[in-house]
């Protein structure tokens, strides 16, 4: 046990009162901190920012209204503002795209997007490369099929989908690489504010598809990040 | 209002003390009364069926378990049981099965049967011609696309499926035709007793799907007899 | 599966970015693509609607809210907005209604209106002929016995009901056509939005109801499309 | 406050150990004591049961196992047990039956019976006079209707109904007396177990309906008997 | 079953598109036609109010916002309208109180008053006499205990309160009449807008209470007057 | 059960027609009276917050909105305001730390902080030693790890987390004190407003954690409380 | 940091392959390893009881099913098994009660009994003192007024309840010490298996109340045992 | 669309009536048909198992109960039955395994062995390397944090754990490879059959951490698979 705690001593963070911001995840990790928009004051928000800037970190900030998004622009003026993914990012070391390896983010529907874009915008502060296929839901499968090319060059494929999230089933049994559902809060009545499709693809017949929680497309994104790194490493290696 | 009150005047049925048999369902429903078996003593099965085969009705018991199966049998040697399906049939009046007009059964996985073969039956009764397309489920899609024929030939189709039910919204986005899905309790987990099918198939995609209870078989064979009737008579018209 | 495969190749669609436009479904669902208001934005909406009226298809957008439909309407004048629908309209082939079939749209209060509108308009749109029947819920039965005429002359039956979406039962004990109950979110407490009603509607001691998503008049109005084509082609044939 | 904790000083009963039996609740419920015989060992029953009768009281047993009965018939030989209620009675204080009101017991299936007959038993032990309208669903109406009459003399109503217990909203609407319904958890799937039933007679479209739990026979008949005493003191005062 | 038909029949309502005025509900029901403000528009609450007045019947309008009352009031200046009960109320005919029942109107606490005042114009407006207790929640039981004697005089308890709901129990085990139990949507979290307290009460240990729908309070003051008429004929018979 | 009744006997307490103002509890509860702001208008708070004031007793106000407490302000110039936890206080009597004990109050994440505050503050009026333990979420756990001097050191720890509330169990295997669990409404999706915090709370693999309501920053103060007194009386014994 | 690293490492455990003893439990928790036995084998449990036993721990085993325990038996002659509670007891080193605190345990009904041992049995197990307080319901709130003794002279109470759980209020707002709320799964139909009581002890309007699992006397005992050895360390100190 | 047209025709499968068995999955996704035992009759199975056999393909039977599996071992003697992962597996092409990868299986408790062992026995026929790491709750972290070294050698970590599911966040934030979470159906109350960890593993505080459905083994095992073939590719590429 004595190397595991070894490791442990020593991790440097910050404390700033209303948060403990941890300099040591992007070695950790392999990724800057992320900070959730949502639930914390621009105040805060702005405070754990300029502390991670500081040092060198890219931030990258989720759930970020556009609101808090323009009270930060004042402080930052080179934040980059996603609306549709209302993402922001401040970026301090230069990103190194990971051109060897695809991630193919498929969605549903036209409303999947806001999704779908947090996603793609993770993905891109985390050097993966991303090809959109968009708008290619189960109802009428041939526009799925004609993208077939672009699912079989992928490393991972990423489906967002709400209603029924059927688009997940269909994917997985089509490609043999892993395949992240993220479950969408599209869809009304019975959808339960994602919650079909949540179910739909904990379910799904198409064997080995793993699922995050609704509307997350940044742990999307991340769990492809992890995936990533450990073939790169592969490549390396 | 005079000639709606008129009609229900003088509808006829006998009191059994736990039912009341209504005589006139076969002709305001044009189908036979229905005994729902479970929930029911084997006696007051029997004397239900008694009642109505006493004055010549067909009797068609859903939910009939195994060993009450067995005790009805001595007491209608002639009843047909569906094991499978758990539908017991004591015929008085031969079915006449209407051949102009098919109903496509589809099914998602070998564990959806019951369902499918109570939903088979019902539609024998009820004087329709099926076809069964079973273990076609959205994980290996060719073996769905092979029964493109089938499923373009049918007046009407359907689907059952547990675990996600996609096989609803694949199908609905393929035919023009009335869809009918039935969610199936299979699945474990997160399917919660067909739940997560039953969300699905209601938040489908597809546009124009019904759906009715889980494991309904019954519904939706009598659902299909609806429309079905409906189309003869246009026939006949 | 040769000829499946053949038929889905060369489906024609327009990719928008955002959106993948089918202009194959017209054909392929005897129905015009139908847009979806809701989680779009007002940009995209009219972006599809513009794809789609180019090639001379109607266009039809449901859950529409007021200030996106009078955005819109700068862009087509001649779009018809329903305001307590929610759906707006734009005609470039005109509608042929059929009339040999009736469709009687019943409603228990008028609080389902928005959604028993809904349905009249996707009905109206798909040129079918529609009988409403409003306001009869079972609380005061004779209201909907006074009007057993239209329902008895209906070819299909719609049954927009919340609370707890008796309604359905009752109708469905009444005539032999097919009924499509449309639980809506009318009701408060242990309404649940719709849940009661839904449920409710599923579990309906009358037999073979069919059921859509709870608010769903869109659907419910697509679904009897179905089958009214189903019955109009038997005529024809 | 003085006199009413006068008059809670004093209140007499007995502790058993596993069991504190209250030997005023025949006064101040103007009932027995009550043995909800699930989750109790037949010992634990016994007990409580010779304690009650030791001190001249009625014993009302609900929830007894066919096995638990016979058990009990050993120590009790003169005990009633109702089989389909699952109810034991023993009798120390003759019941005066009061036939000045009528309570219209309606149920909607067969498969209610056993709810059913544990409110008649509940009834009949406590003095109500009890009419049965069983099995009269409303999938034909025509039977319900025919039975106005015992309705329209009743002094309350129960109505004990499974599946989407739409009975409820028909009855409520029917007559002017208080209504007293019971869901019960008779179907499958949607059904939940008597969720249907219980959310749709809660969010009933008939004003002034009143609900107790699932299956709660005993519970919607101890209802009735409040208001009937009530009544009663009425006629009395 | 012909009297039951020949009553129905010539049952007179007023048809306004939108709504089926029922003018035949005060006889039935032996109260007024009452309006769900929810989810009506204001123009659609003032075409039933005109109606239902222009044929002298007195007019209650439940769940009524503060603004629709004031465009009402334009329309009916005479018009009655509880802000903190949320109804309106439109005499035609005077109410005449029965005097000779009280009802005590308990609630747990101030957060539960506007249910318990939507309950008490519903009282009002029904001719019952109504006596407050309010704010006496199980966790000083003191203060409830003080009331007794307001409990022990009145004919029906009606108990209001949200949160866990125990209030219902404890009084359900004090008095012996009829005890109504309304579940409020006061609280948070697992409260779950009411749920807490709704199932707590459904499943009272205190014998024979019943449930009306959450923040219902209309309902409950509706199943009052069922029994309180109940008991006025009594007396005059 | 005398000495019971005479204690209960002559509890004092005001009735304001709103509220019935408690004026015992500091007494019994060895507290003040505590109004939820939440559900009560600005009139009721005052009128309460005077009549408290009035006899002496400290008053504290949870759930009071900014808009509220800027009216209260008015009032009672020498409220105290926390903006973050939205409580509001009102001294009559200065309050008497207890520093001999210590509350170690655990928060995981920033988004944790309002209901955390609530907590702190309600420690502070009732006299408890705070020490905050802020944003030492799992996830980088070594953070927690360096506080477990903190830990070690409190007489009692309260963890409020949200999203999967982990950090209850770990912390729960790290200290042998009372550990008491608050989920929060923090995360999106399956968090369904602290439903899987709360659920993993309860079920949590750490033995002897104890929980309160989804959000109850103040039932977990008040909770440690009970348990400070009781050790304050040990040490004073 | 260092320390806290310092302290971890070096914790003894073993190994079984199936299970992961820790040794260190005893010391670091104050209370030895609890063994729940639902969900594993009998050999499982012997296996992991040896060890323990091996070491000189005492062994508790939770869960405990008959079958399951009569085989243990065989292994240790000396295990001491509660039929009711479902405990296994192993003693190595004798227990030494604590007599300066009681432990209040409350239950509301005799169907309780089962949890209220499982409590009862971990309590005796930790060294505490328990006074039982079975059947005291607030559906006969005298017979819990008449206990007012035994409450005030306790340390901390434990309340067990099923159905709507109000006991838990009731006892909360009479007493001053720590209240620890078991909901059990007592009650059918909208109990759901313990929820209403769960959510109703979550949101109980006395202030302070925490809460364990639903059925989880084990959890509630050692919740009391974390309370009690603060105390003894109090006292001690 | 072509190519994509041209792969999926002439894929082969059997149609057995009660099964349509896919020959190609073994090249499509590499891997071999799985059969989910549950749900299906022993002579399903067999006939299933017989025609894959028949091919020449390894043969994978999941949820495979002991009465079933004896009966087949009849049929295939060379049958390998895992009684505690509840799986068969009938080899026809010897396994290969990647040593190159390790995948680290964790599980919380010794009831999460079934599906960790149906986790380990699909890793195992789909060719990788597992190392256990059994019964390392986060309740003794310590436990967990001695095996580091096992967890940063993995190029994939599994996580079975039911109750709270805390350890797939703590897991998820020490590593930075994949994590499969499942969660196990381990727990009572409110675990509410694996809800709670199902809950609290898709709202986890680690960032990038999947999920499969209620105890899946399987499911995690194939996601692995998924991986762990993407990597290896990577080292042939």
């Amino acid at each position: 046990m004595d190397s595991a705690m070894t490791e442990l001593r020593g991790l440097p963070f910050t404390e700033l009162g209303y948060a403990t911001v941890d300099h040591h995840r992007a070695l950790r990790q392999g990724a800057p901190e992320v900070i959730l928009g949502e639930g914390k004051t621009v105040e805060q928000i702005e405070g754990i920012s300029r502390e991670l800037a500081r040092t060198g970190q890219n931030v990258f900030i989720t759930r970020l209204s556009a609101d808090k998004a323009e009270t930060l622009k004042a402080a930052f003026p080179e934040m980059h503002y996603n609306a549709l993914g209302r993402t922001g990012t401040l970026l301090r070391t230069p990103i190194v795209a990971d051109t060897a390896h695809s991630v193919a983010l498929v969605s549903a529907g036209t409303s999947d997007l806001p999704v779908a874009e947090e996603c793609a915008e993770t993905l891109r502060v985390l050097g993966a490369d991303v090809t959109r296929v968009y708008d290619v839901g189960v109802a009428g499968i041939h526009r799925l099929m004609s993208k077939r090319g672009v699912l079989d060059a992928a490393s991972v494929v990423i489906v967002c989908a709400g209603m029924e999230g059927a688009l997940a089933s269909v994917v997985g049994g089509l490609v043999q690489v892993p395949v992240i559902a993220v479950p969408t809060s599209v869809g009304y009545g019975a959808a339960f504010q994602g919650l079909a499709a949540l179910l739909g693809m904990l379910t799904s017949c198409a064997s080995g598809i793993v699922v995050v929680n609704i509307d997350n497309g940044f742990g999307a994104g991340f769990a492809a990040h992890r995936l990533l790194r450990a073939m790169k490493s592969e490549k390396a290696g």
